[in-house]
């Protein structure tokens, strides 16, 4: 009984705590980004100075740079939607910050579904492994915004249809990636092409967009 | 005589040395949590495009996959419970950040008894290892909570029940892991389901709780 | 309509957002200078106390270890660069943070282009490579400069002159890299030597220095 | 002449240059402290669940361990002696940042003589390039903290008399480890030993040390 009158502990923005989560997040982040580096070896050749077979070890190893670039690419748009997400927190609770590290569980997984889908693009099993990892961070987004909306955690509330707008724009992801993971059994090209259905969507949905929801959703 | 009346340096929660040594604490944690994604390496497979060769190729690795979710959950526990502790401080001394070097070197080395004991799951010396460090670093935690009370560091002080609750509640996964090594050469499965018994413990734990432990233990 | 009526939304100094960015850009280009040392390996010796055996092993490797250093050398100093320019900003906004998010991209990837160079010096390829890299980074610093200056991020807004003047200076470097590709199919050494242009350059450049250019673009 | 009159540009300790000077640090710490674990590979069993096959691999690879524990030991002891002294600073300039990053060069370096360490003992070339590495980072210490106090970056000015005694502590390292170079010809086991010269001279150095010392030299 008492324990239902005791406040739920919470962390402002400036308190230490909040900063600390942060810290965390972000070198987690860093290290995320910039492991699959270690991955590019120098490669062996039998004359040094041939530029012939410098590029053609190079070439062979060109799976590693792409997938280096798209990693920290889509790595890189993740931090961007996390700095946006926390410029709309006044505070955090403790689950909140545990489903924050869940969140992170599956963005320092990213770089070997990555890895894997620059080695082997035309292998279903690659792409339907790359579209669960990023349908579940996708996943995990909502999560975080549904949290933090329903437990007063924003620093402005937001409208209801605001909130469900911002919800069904960040499930659509969710729903292409799943959807591609089929398609990738059929075809891997249609099923990469499923995952840039968001673009024309976010065109058409500006139409059903509510008033204000850029300036509250981007905190 | 002179030096036992100088004053005790220490840094306050709003310090610059209180914050990096958070900023040190998490940056080390944010490693250890990612590095095991460098184990990942992607298979070779004669059949790129084959579902059934990947499939078999990424399943000899599974010991892999899960050594590094466990080793992320692990070591995000007790991420959790770091920064449930600092903020229960209100300063540190140069002690405390020494005894934090001490906890975090054994953090530092938890993925590789996690990687031995995803890959050897069936070998009492893999448990024995892995149950050995968790209970270091458990013992570590125990440590640096009764430094912190005895220092007259935390922001509020403990009536001794709750400190003797708090310390007693830190100190049985302590136990449990020591138990389950000699347990472990009898049976590893055994050995693995000592590691819960936390679990009801904590249940039959309640009743003895002292009053207020709740707030005063979680900062 | 209403929209280019709706302010921009910046982050000023003392913000979280700032602070993230930066510990984000400071987390990345740790690791960047540091994960080279992963690729030292202690050399396998027939006989363990044979100081002869180990300085011929460690001579084996010598280019690893001038890469080590190099790239620490090349990276740090763009580091200091980095922290240069942002003592000058007054404010983010969210494009400024992705061009810094790009940026580091190319932070990330220079170890490996380093390890090539110092691996393969004589080959005009490596010296091709590094010298683009290098060059994508330097224009990259043009890029994040003038983006500030015309989007009014600066703390002191910059005379046409300055501005004029420390953009020329910023590109001078990517003009020299650019230049050595084509020479480096003629001499490597050549090459090298042109990156060093920039020396003289600087030297001569004073006289056309505009007043106060120092204390403005060095924040 | 009017560049002699305008002032150096420093940086507060509340500034945000001050701040991320540490995080880059920090950062860089926790990685060289962490890095060496991944060198701790998963041995590879013909029994999977033999004690002793596993006792037999693990032991073969003791030196890495040894390493890992003795590296983390060694750089967090430069670790704790950073945080001191940057708590005596009250400001940064950029030559300062310099000095830092080219001390940093050799913390990050510190694993590889180390690991060379753990592995050939014996060899009178790995106490001397480990010995090297040490009397640089020592020295380095030495540098910063004489430039600090001669270009007044500290927060309380140093008496003559405390500051002498502040660099000869300092420097006595650095001799006691050069010296142990050309020892480690004669004897690794007889070089080792003086490097723990340190301890009693600091025992013996009390009866020197000005009155105050230890206040002002531990900020």
């Amino acid at each position: 009984m008492q324990e239902s009158l005791a406040p739920r502990r919470t962390y402002g923005r400036e308190s230490v705590e909040f900063a600390r989560t942060l810290t965390f997040t972000d070198g987690l982040f860093a290290i995320a980004m910039t492991l699959l580096v270690v991955d590019l070896a120098v490669p062996t050749l039998s004359d040094a100075s041939s530029v012939h077979e410098l590029a053609d070890a190079l070439n062979d190893d060109s799976a590693k740079f792409i997938s280096f670039f798209i990693s920290f690419a889509v790595i890189g748009r993740y931090w961007l939607a996390h700095h946006t997400y926390f410029s709309a927190l006044a505070r955090l609770d403790r689950k909140l910050i545990a489903l924050n590290l869940l969140y992170l569980a599956f963005i320092a997984f990213l770089p070997f579904p990555t890895a894997l889908l620059g080695e082997y693009f035309s292998n279903p099993l690659s792409i339907a492994i790359y579209a669960v990892n990023v349908a579940i961070v996708s996943g995990m987004e909502v999560v975080l915004f549904s949290y933090a909306h329903n437990h007063d955690l924003l620093e402005q509330k937001l409208p209801n249809d605001v909130y469900r707008y911002g919800v069904a724009m960040s499930l659509a992801p969710v729903v292409f990636f799943m959807l591609s993971i089929p398609i990738a059994f059929i075809s891997t090209v249609l099923a990469a092409c499923t995952w840039f259905l968001g673009i024309p969507l976010a065109a058409i949905a500006q139409r059903w967009k509510p008033e204000g929801a850029d300036d509250l959703l981007l905190g």
